[in-house]
């Protein structure tokens, strides 16, 4: 296991002891937890937004809390869910008054104790509202999209609700901008090699030295098959096809554009991937507002690589323009 | 060789043909050749600054032209040096009359090739200056720093002396900037293993499954010895350690901290390594100003990391704190 680890029952800690000592002025824990991630200084008056989910995945889910975008964030061990407990010490350190939006990834677990979390919140006077993000078109088939997982297209709901949350926006106005992002987001991802959890100490899946595996999980769960390695324009087809197709995208729509490493696959390839799907999307006809590309929701050092769109109106458009600052993401006014 | 790739002799174009349509409101290319990268809206009347060196190293070289960072950087192949008429090129497109700084790493083929553009430039009419980094303490003994070769700690050299080009400062001074952020940088690396250039199809070394290479170069140059894999808390010694003992760095200095990934290491690892860097220079009494943790060069999948740290004085401070802007490095005021 090739990896900066010390103690492996240590992994989690210690990562967060180190972001907490490299971003001391931007955020900090609550609740005597390292696992209970807030921003350093609350904006007051303002909807609260948190998330939460496993590690492993960097800087999915904390790195998007700070300025103009999440409030807080529950942390799991590796590709676990956090606790309901972790989940309501950072709802109570987050609400202003004005309520708190759960917002995280499809998976049964972060349901479970976000639901319970939400229960207890309400009965201690705190409006919840959840959106719960299902971006992954691999995962489950139209008309089913409920057991589609949430992956890196959650991008484009966080930077969307805490836009609107920024503005001032009630709970049930955020959570309005929350679900249209995430209706109108489709991500569709190609895993190359496995990654290792530390405390298990060995590869979460075999795979062939020239096998790839499409529509795989960013926790390694199955894809909807799996083949020969072929170049990269073929690959990009077999990604983008499938989500243009799944919404569907349409002439004269306007998107936002988001190409994902998984880990280990570097900017290089990257843009390797973003030169087709460019010229893919530009054939059809559709705008592209904006190209994010690069580590937005990862599994450690997993190969791979993940395209998602974002189907903009006016609205989202103008929230997605919003500057943001957090240590893992920076943006100007776009 | 597992990348997302078409034809391998393709990898560079396509590559940089991603990032032109990614990123066309920021960036383009000059002369007809996407090798002669440079920034869309070129400032008025300052000092330009201009960089280069071979692909494969993302977000260095290229990754650092834009808005209050460099004007242009001429793209050579895989770990390839540009060629001089590419420089050249690069360097009559961003002058504004105030000359043009050379600020790169210190490579045989980068020099030769920067010095013979400068020449021609120098016959046109263009004020040159050069200022070649020199960084890592593994490729040669103290006394020697001219056989060091250049790594992530150019980072530091590239923001203050963009920054003093932005505030308008001549070429001599922001040359005298620049020299000083070198003269005050120092950084080591370690490697987990090697990358594969796409042309080559195979590995750049091999290294055993259980060890790690100290003081490897980003081309995979030999470091200063091979040895078993050990916890993370001892290879961070091993690296920071002759780093803070090489300028040296003392108590009551004032420093920028990065910790850099090579590829691979994910984010996750930096921040084990943070943890353990922070302690250490703390506990010497040195104030870390602001660390920054990620990607800022590397050797495509490659895995490992490495620490650089910069000395700061008032001047240095304020002009690392200046913000700026590239389609790969954005940062707010500090």
């Amino acid at each position: 296991m090739k990896k900066f680890i010390n103690k492996p029952s240590d992994f989690v800690n210690e990562m967060l002891e180190g972001i907490y000592a490299s971003h001391s002025d931007q955020v900090t824990f609550v609740g005597n937890d390292l696992h209970c991630y807030v921003r350093k200084q609350m904006k007051k008056d303002k909807v609260g937004i948190i998330t939460g989910g496993g590690s492993g995945h960097l800087p999915l889910f904390l790195g998007y809390v700070g300025d103009n975008m999440l409030d807080g964030c529950a942390v799991g061990d590796v590709f676990q869910s956090p606790g309901a407990d972790q989940i309501l010490e950072v709802t109570r350190s987050v609400n202003q008054g004005r309520g708190v939006l759960y917002l995280y990834g499809n998976y049964t677990g972060d349901i479970m104790n976000f639901d319970l979390a939400s229960e207890i919140a309400i009965t201690e006077g705190i409006q919840i509202a959840t959106t719960v993000c299902n971006d992954d078109v691999a995962s489950g088939i139209k008309g089913e999209e409920h057991k589609r997982r949430g992956i890196a297209g959650i991008f484009f709901v966080y930077k969307v609700a805490a836009a609107a949350a920024a503005k001032g926006m009630d709970l049930q106005e955020v959570r309005s901008v929350a679900e249209k992002a995430r209706a109108n987001v489709r991500t569709m991802g190609v895993a190359f090699s496995p990654c290792i959890i530390p405390e298990v100490g060995r590869p979460t899946f075999s795979i062939g030295e020239d096998e790839m595996e499409i529509g795989m999980g960013i926790h390694g769960e199955p894809g909807i098959r799996r083949e020969k390695i072929r170049p990269s324009d073929e690959i990009v087809k077999e990604m983008l096809l499938p989500v243009l197709k799944d919404l569907p995208f349409s002439a004269r729509d306007e998107v936002c554009l988001l190409i994902n490493s998984l880990g280990a696959t570097p900017k290089e390839e990257l843009y390797i991937i973003a030169r087709k799907a460019i010229k893919i999307i530009e054939s059809q006809d559709i705008a592209i507002f904006h190209a994010y590309v690069g580590e937005f929701a990862t599994s450690m050092e997993m190969a791979g690589a993940s395209i998602s769109l974002c189907r903009l109106d006016a609205e989202l458009k103008r929230l997605i323009s919003v500057p943001a600052c957090t240590p893992f993401f920076v943006q100007n006014q776009l």
